[in-house]
This record gives structure tokens, sequence and C-alpha cells, in this order.
């Protein structure tokens, strides 16, 4: 019931640390155990949170496991999250979606190809500090935002799809322009997750220019489909070095596709 | 409780329909209702919960909700499902992850990209068919699956990774073909989530012909990047017609991407 009547963010409280339990409380503390702010109290709880959802499926997960990964009581938790797990996990990938959106700043110096591996450098940052978090917040949403779903990371990636879409001086996108940016990041974020998956095998660089190579070669393909990605690729291309990534790319594919016998 | 211990299939009961309600039952029935065998009740619960899944998020669909829309009581629908909803839910995305995976049989006639077209038409028809269930399906998972989700889509994924490998001659895949065949799908994926929440904009062969150029130019990208990669695009294009969808794309992309200074 509380988790229901929650709301989005819990109220401030007063003095919280007052309630971190009895002088005898023997729950275990973490090494280096002290007394923190309202604020960092509450980072702390949504960090603890974020390592363990990413760690199990959060039906897994209890509020006492939260509790005792943070070195506090049951009812401290409360206090600060009187919606329970729910109110928790929520304020977690929250959390980490607000960080995560933060980094699609694009503009500056640069080709827009550059552009593009520079903001690609800032997420794999992302993902590689908050691996766990990212993790948590990529599993708590499906495979692409649509109006119909209202998953957390939802919120990241219209973000990221305005901000691309801005980034390549499109105004109103048609549905294939707007299916192509979609398509890409979501082939973005499966690369980050398969990566934190296996290891991190393939060098985070690598997977930056693969990833600035298959969004030209994927926008290349729907432009062949629709008029107005031709004219943004055009516009792009027009604006890239001689010896950049796009002419790379058109270099090999020559050698590499068939000479062609109609069209 | 009962949702954590209960079985994956639940054991068939008897004489289920006994326990439809006392004669004076007035829940509201659907019209045309009559009574059904075992099997044909429990298609029919998990059809009904999979069109509620789809349109709401599990958490605001009750075991009454499903009752209600299947004509049927609490009680018989937990004589089926004993261990609630959850074990309704799963078995309601099994069942749509079961027949999704049945599609993606490869072989026949034709190049691999006729091939590829064909697995894609027969993927178009199961979500046209199935819309509910494939949305309830799809938001049930994350981007990608990994050693670490668990969602029943991932098994659904798991099997078209292996069938694509396995259509394009691979036995031991690196990591980079990996992704890339990893990657595809969830464009595929993102690709028929999108056509469903916007009503059917793109017409279902247009985007499984712009899904087939996708795999080419997504392909030829990694092929720069992996040495695995351009064996098997190598082995693929020699098997093409020189006026199929391959020759088509490497034409438009010369006429499209520069001239290349360097490289």
């Amino acid at each position: 019931m509380a988790a229901r009547s929650a709301p989005a963010r819990p109220p401030r409280v007063p003095d919280p640390d007052a309630a971190d339990g009895p002088p005898g409380d023997d729950r275990p503390r973490r090494p280096g155990y002290r007394r923190l702010s309202v604020e960092q109290r509450r980072e702390q709880l949504i960090e603890v949170a974020l390592e363990l959802f990413s760690s199990r499926p959060p039906e897994e997960v209890g509020l006492d496991d939260v509790a005792r990964a943070a070195g506090a009581s049951r009812p401290l938790v409360y206090r600060y999250f009187a919606g329970g797990k729910q109110q928790l996990y929520e304020a977690a990938l929250r959390s980490a979606a607000e960080e995560l959106a933060a980094r699609f700043r694009v503009g500056g110096p640069g080709t827009p190809t550059e552009q593009l591996a520079g903001v690609l450098d800032g997420y794999f940052a992302f993902v590689a500090e908050h691996a766990a978090g990212y993790g948590a917040l990529l599993r708590g949403g499906s495979v692409v935002e649509t109006a119909r779903t209202s998953a957390i990371v939802d919120e990241v990636r219209r973000v990221a799809l305005r901000r691309t879409l801005r980034h390549l001086g499109v105004r109103a996108a048609g549905p294939r322009l707007t299916l192509l940016v979609r398509s890409w990041i979501s082939v973005v974020e499966a690369s980050a997750l398969t990566w934190l998956d296996e290891g991190r095998q393939i060098p985070a660089d690598s997977l930056r220019d693969w990833l600035v190579d298959e969004f030209l070669a994927m926008s290349a393909a729907t432009a062949m489909h629709d008029p107005q990605t031709a004219q943004v690729l055009g516009g792009l291309l027009a604006l890239e070095r001689p010896d950049g990534p796009a002419a790379r790319l058109a270099e090999r594919l020559r050698g590499m596709l068939p000479a062609g016998g109609a069209a």
C-alpha cells in the first residue's frame, strides 16, 4: 500500500541519522562507518541499491539487503524511502538516468563524426564508471522507447534521440529517420551492455570507432529508402574531412561490396 | 509465497470447468461464453493475459482483471495458475516466445539475402498476428540478451543469434561478429516495436527490405574492424545475384559517400 501511494521524491527528513539505530544495535557496519549528512546518506543508499539491483533481479533484492549493505537499519532506509523498495529502485534508476542524460551534450569543435565520437567517449566513460547502475538501468527497459513504454531508461533514450536529431540539424524527423536514430541508439546500448557482459574484451575506443562507422553505414542504407535521411546524410558528409571516417568507410566498402549489375 | 514455489508449468487439472463458479455467479461473461476443454481454457487464459499485459504495465494488471476478461472466476484462474499472476505472466510470455522462435527457420531456395527476407516476412507476420503479445514480450526484456539477463525474450534472442550465425555458416563467432548479429537483432526488434507503436505507418515489406539493407551495411562496417566478419560477408556476397540488394546498396553507396582521400 505504502509503495503505491508514495511520492516520486521522498520528503526531506529533518534529522534522519538520529534514527540510525539504538545504541546497542548490532547490525553489521561497513568498515569506516561514519555518520552521514542527509544528502550523503540518501546518495549512499541510492548507490548501494544500484549495486544490488544490477547484480540480481529486482525481485530478489530486499530492503533488508539494502540496509545491510549500507550499514544502516531498515527503519532508517524507510525514513528516506517511505515508499519502500519500489521507491528506492526508481530513485536509483533515476539517478543513473539523469547522470547519463547529462553526457549527451554535443557541439564544440570538430566534424560531425568527431563530435559523435566525443559523445560516445563520454558515454563509455559513464558506462565504465557506473557499470552496475548502467546494467540495472538498461535491464529495466525494453529494446527501444515507444509511446507506450514508461521505463526510466526511456527518458534517457528520448533525450538521446532529441539531441542526436538536433546534432543532425533536423527539426521534424519523419518516421524512417526517427527509426534510424532509435535503432542506432539501441545498437549503442546493446554494445555497451555486451561490453560489460563480456568483461570489456573489445577496447572502448575501438567500440566507439565501430559505432561511428555503424552510424554512417546505417544512415547510408536508410538514405536509400528515405529522401529526408539522404538529405541529412549529405549535409553531414559535406562537413567531414576528406580523410575522415566517412571517406575511409566509403573506400573500404568500394572494395568489399560487389560491382553492381543493375540500378 | 505461492508465486515463488510454483512450477514453471501448472499440473493438469482433471475437471476445472466444474469450478467455473457457483450457479448464481453473476460475474460478467463474454458474449458467446461456452464451456471450454482444459487445454482450450488454459490457452484462452494465456491469450487474455497477453492482451492485458501488453496494454498495461504488468504491475497494474490483477488476476481479477484476467478472470473478468476471460469470463471466468478468480478461483478458476488459480486452478490453472496456482502460482498466481507471476506464473500466468510467465506462461503468457513463454507462449509468445515459443511461437516466435519457431519462425526463425532459415534455409530453402534463394540467395542469403532472399532467405533473410523470408525470415523477416515470417517475423513481421508473427508481430502483426500477435501485436499485443509481442509488445509484452519485448517490453519484458532489456535492450539485448546477455549472460546476466534472464528475461523470457532472451531465449528467443539466443535462438535468433544461433540461427543467424548458422545461416552465415559460422561455427564459432568472435566477439565482434557476435556483437554485430546481436546489434542487428536489436534493430529488428526496435523496428517491429516502433512499427506497432506508430500504427504501422511504414509498410512491413518496406521495413523488411530496409532491414536486409541494414544487415548488409552494418556487416560491411563491422568487416572493416574484424577479419572474421569480412570473411563471412565475402562468402555471403559471393552467393548474391548481380542485381540483388547487396549490389544495389553498393551502387547507391558509391554515389552517396565521399570520394575518399586517404586509406
